[in-house]
């Protein structure tokens, strides 16, 4: 899984790749991707977002028309399924109603869907664009801003041998790993739905094991020291509650990601009445810090929900 | 942290350790302390087993007080807190009475608990070694049966400076990692409370993440190599769900197990009126399949209290 460089099909001009949404992921994977060699196509609601992009190379798009009229692989980095709606389709409804880019987009050409969605969207996205002979791929991601600027992202995708025949060098771009999960869209959200139900449980659980210690009078530092070498450890235990230990709140993934995230993970298991006792609870404690004021704080502050105990505050205490 | 071969303050005779409980944690303690070079004491309750151990080497004790009187040192490794309790002070009630190993202990000498237990009931076993001139280390160990053999535990530990250089070359003879948490008992006991939090949700956690995959199709295989790879991963989801992939639920550590430590856990926190909705969900699913029946298989069949799957079989199906 080495990135490829250059498209075997041209040795003339560069692929056109387009990337819509340049929030910290998204800039993150254009940059990766111009670095592979290719011509980035870049769209972003944000005024000038995609212009200051282009300053570096490559060509900012003011429209998802544009940037779909002029790319043969289109990968969306957006927030949730109703972005995801919006770019495939436009925003219809409002008085300056746009395009989407499904529309703009060359039969042949193939969509590279990023976000953490209901695995049931992502299959009917999927159905939407072959409705118009464009391939799709269903590729969340998982590894962090800093790792989406070296091109060392997790993709857990899925779909058809066509789509991956066509984008398969650009995700390569883009990830250290691709995991090819299935032969259509669902697999991959799936898969990355049980990694978040599983990152979602992990932090709340670091979070009340570390309010336990400090209720207890064991020295934070002591207890960190011994769980990430133990049995109890987890990888968002080692990460996240470093912050903890730092006082440092500032959000590398924030609070209302995981009332977001675990949400979905409920409503998929919902469609099958399926039962998540631990999943539902790190919910409810996720929802109870966004309720409290922490929202926007980084999701270890889940820790804040706990009463009766004093945190570290790092080296300002 | 190299183990002690010979302890300093002799250079005739081995000094005596006893070892009280030869399950598969202490059989493979009392070997690693003969390994060391140390005089093995051993003893146990059920017939037979010392002299096994003994016909190897080491002295097989008949009694409590036989095995106090012999050693300066004696390790318990026993179930849990009532256990540790008849090792102290005797089943008096019974009809057969018999002394514990306090009595018969000389002033100066150490007492290693290496249980699981509430960590006021350790606090309170300090109190009655000390009021009889014995020191006391709080010693739970983590780390299983392999690891004990090897001589390659964890110990979470708390003691008096004293304690610790009467117990210390014991402690790393038997250890990888001797955690020295603080001086006086308590620490020791909390801290690897804090760990079993962490173990007990994690295992619950992973069955609860491998069930929903299951439940939407997804390969348990693939499931389980992405995990291993992701935020999401824990020491116990990689380590426990390769028993549910091999579909053995030979138990290294039972069901039950987790019915009792997240009692503790629980037990611990009521104790200050400290809310832990995780380690309480946990607790409930790990008490579901108790009752269903698997008390006594390995405790990765909590994942069986989900229904509505079909679990994998390994090579049998």
């Amino acid at each position: 899984m080495t990135p490829h460089l250059t498209s075997p099909q041209t040795s003339v001009a560069p692929v056109s790749v387009g990337l819509i949404g340049l929030g910290a992921m998204g800039m993150g994977m254009a940059t990766s991707l111009r670095r592979a060699g290719y011509l980035v196509h870049a769209y972003d609601l944000r005024p000038g977002v995609a212009a200051e992009f282009a300053s570096q190379g490559g060509v900012a798009c003011s429209s998802l028309q544009e940037l779909g009229e002029a790319c043969s692989v289109v990968v969306s980095v957006v927030l949730n399924a109703a972005q995801v709606e919006a770019v495939l389709h436009g925003a219809g409804d409002s008085a300056q109603g746009s395009r989407g880019v499904l529309a703009a987009m060359r039969p042949g050409a193939t969509f590279v869907m990023c976000s953490t969605v209901d695995p049931a969207r992502s299959i009917a996205f999927e159905s939407q664009a072959q409705a118009r002979g464009v391939h799709y791929v269903d590729a969340p991601i998982s590894g962090g801003a800093v790792r989406a600027a070296k091109g060392e992202l997790t993709i857990m995708s899925s779909a058809s041998a066509q789509a991956y025949e066509a984008a398969g060098p650009v995700l390569d771009a883009m990830a250290a790993k691709v995991y090819r999960l299935g032969d259509r869209a669902g697999m991959g959200s799936k898969v990355k739905i049980i990694n978040q139900l599983l990152a979602g449980v992990h932090i709340a659980a670091a979070a009340e094991a570390m309010a336990l210690g400090l209720r207890e009078g064991v020295d934070a530092n002591a207890l960190y020291e011994v769980i990430t070498h133990s049995a109890g450890n987890s990888w968002m235990f080692e990460n996240r509650m470093a912050h903890v230990l730092a006082g440092d709140y500032t959000p590398l993934s924030a609070v209302d990601i995981f009332v977001k995230d675990l949400g979905l993970v409920l409503d998929t298991a919902r469609a099958s009445k399926f039962p998540l006792p631990l999943s539902a609870t790190a919910h409810q404690m996720f929802m109870q810090a966004s309720s409290a004021g922490y929202a926007h704080e980084d999701d270890s502050a889940v820790i804040k929900i706990f009463p009766g105990i004093k945190l570290p505050r790092g080296s300002a205490d």
